[in-house]
């Protein structure tokens, strides 16, 4: 595995496999990396000739307050990780590599970005969609890998491409979890144990409503009803929304039908955790 | 030369031409060409092995009631204008091609775009940047050529690629000018004879702020006074902004210094025009 740390090297790098035909899988990241990461690179792996993994603790992303200074890291073990599940490369850039001088530029994209997690982080997509577009451009053509955990994420990243034609495909990747059908996140770190106990509600909460769903309930009301009470069950649990939208416009939909995906927030200790399902299809993806 | 209305053909194209090794140069323009877009293709063509023109009549930079329909426009003799001075490729897209569905995201430079341009066309640059970064992403690696009539956005697409990592090497060139001054524009065809006429004093202002400048004066307010009484004098002429500023960053400065730039806006008929000089160079660049 090669380990970059400088644009240039990378340029280097990818201008020589480029010029030999290869494909380019990419799989940006933020480190203190977990089976679901491992998962997009290993998909990477399976669809292109190379897979670079970048891991980057974006700033622009993370609001005064939130926890860009506590965000955990374990650089050692990325690497060891990326090494093992075949990365070709992995890509480290420093802060000042990537913002050199003070950055003036953002993309915003506007209507994907306003409700959920935009209404609670408003400054969070932006900041997402900025560096995405910087290391597509770094990165240049390539399939590029994303978790469904950040179901709006993936959306705003596969609407930028569209609107901004970058020549990247956008592949979102199904959710990995715990036994117990909590979904990996590198936030899972900051939960005590009766914390990490209770957060299991979120994706059971959701298992309930496609169960319902499934049974032929079309409500959304009903079905956010449901997975309220659910949480409010959870004392450690704090709900921040709940929502059920169409997957690909995020627009919120009175009746659940198929490609309807139901999304949820809620703190939990220092966490924040959030999740989401295909309505009709429930729970899938659990960690070996 | 080779014309293509489709993404995907100057793709194919282009593809064929990087994996000879050929350098690209990219000229974005809004077509109706002059002599100072020929200019601008023939300064590519001697620094690249190929030239792309591109001509598209971008809506995203038109507020309401500018003169987004009315944009001047000659399709035939644009091509063979291009044909003529040796562009390779001449790119046409329809708006269907670049915009096939409601574009939600948007490329905003701070600070750059706030003031002069920015205050009078508050959503301009936005849509400016956007296109921009998509002609950047539909060609690819490249130097692309701007002219430099259209200083704020020089610096604002300078700064964008360097936020957002484009492989492009932005080029700003030499404002070409009728014998008398006027600085080409495709907006100036808006012009009746007497405006034509009074729109001199644009570069007259400008020119006589220079020759003052570098017989000493170093006062902002006495020189943007120079050019409001000069300005002043022309009836049909109103004048929007004249502005000192550090050429790169467009923060204004109290004191002329070198690289310090002048820039003014005006309204003359139906026409929005504008100009600037490097305050110590002054008038550059007629055209033949």
């Amino acid at each position: 595995m090669k380990l970059f740390s400088q644009v240039a090297d990378l340029h280097e790098c990818l201008d020589g496999l480029r010029a030999q035909k290869k494909s380019v899988g990419l799989v940006p990241t933020m480190g203190y990396l977990h089976e679901g990461h491992l998962s997009l690179v290993e998909r990477s792996n399976e669809e292109n000739d190379v897979t670079v993994t970048t891991i980057f603790v974006n700033p622009l992303q993370f609001a005064e307050g939130e926890d860009l200074a506590s965000y955990p890291s374990d650089l050692q073990s990325d690497t060891e990780l990326c090494e093992k599940i075949g990365s070709d490369v992995l890509f480290i850039p420093s802060l000042q590599d990537m913002y050199p001088e003070p950055i003036l530029t953002s993309v915003q994209v506007d209507d994907f970005t306003k409700r959920m997690e935009g209404e609670s982080r408003p400054t969070h997509f932006a900041g997402v969609a900025t560096v995405v577009a910087k290391l597509f451009n770094i990165t240049g053509p390539c399939n590029a890998y994303f978790g469904e955990k950040d179901w709006q994420q993936l959306q705003v990243i596969t609407k930028m491409v569209r609107d901004l034609s970058f020549r990247v495909c956008v592949i979102g990747c199904p959710i990995i979890r715990h036994r117990d059908g909590l979904a990996l996140s590198s936030r899972n770190a900051y939960l005590t144990t009766d914390e990490r106990q209770s957060a299991t509600v979120l994706s059971r909460s959701l298992q309930k409503a496609s169960d319902l769903i499934r049974a032929g309930e079309t409500s959304s009301v009903d079905i956010q009803k449901l997975i309220e009470r659910e949480v409010a069950s959870e004392p450690l649990v704090e709900l921040d929304y709940v929502e059920t939208v169409d997957g690909s416009s995020l627009i919120p939909v009175d009746e659940i039908v198929p490609g309807t995906r139901i999304l949820i927030a809620a703190a939990v200790g220092k966490a924040r955790l959030i999740d989401n399902i295909d309505a009709f299809t429930g729970i899938t993806g659990f960690s070996s």
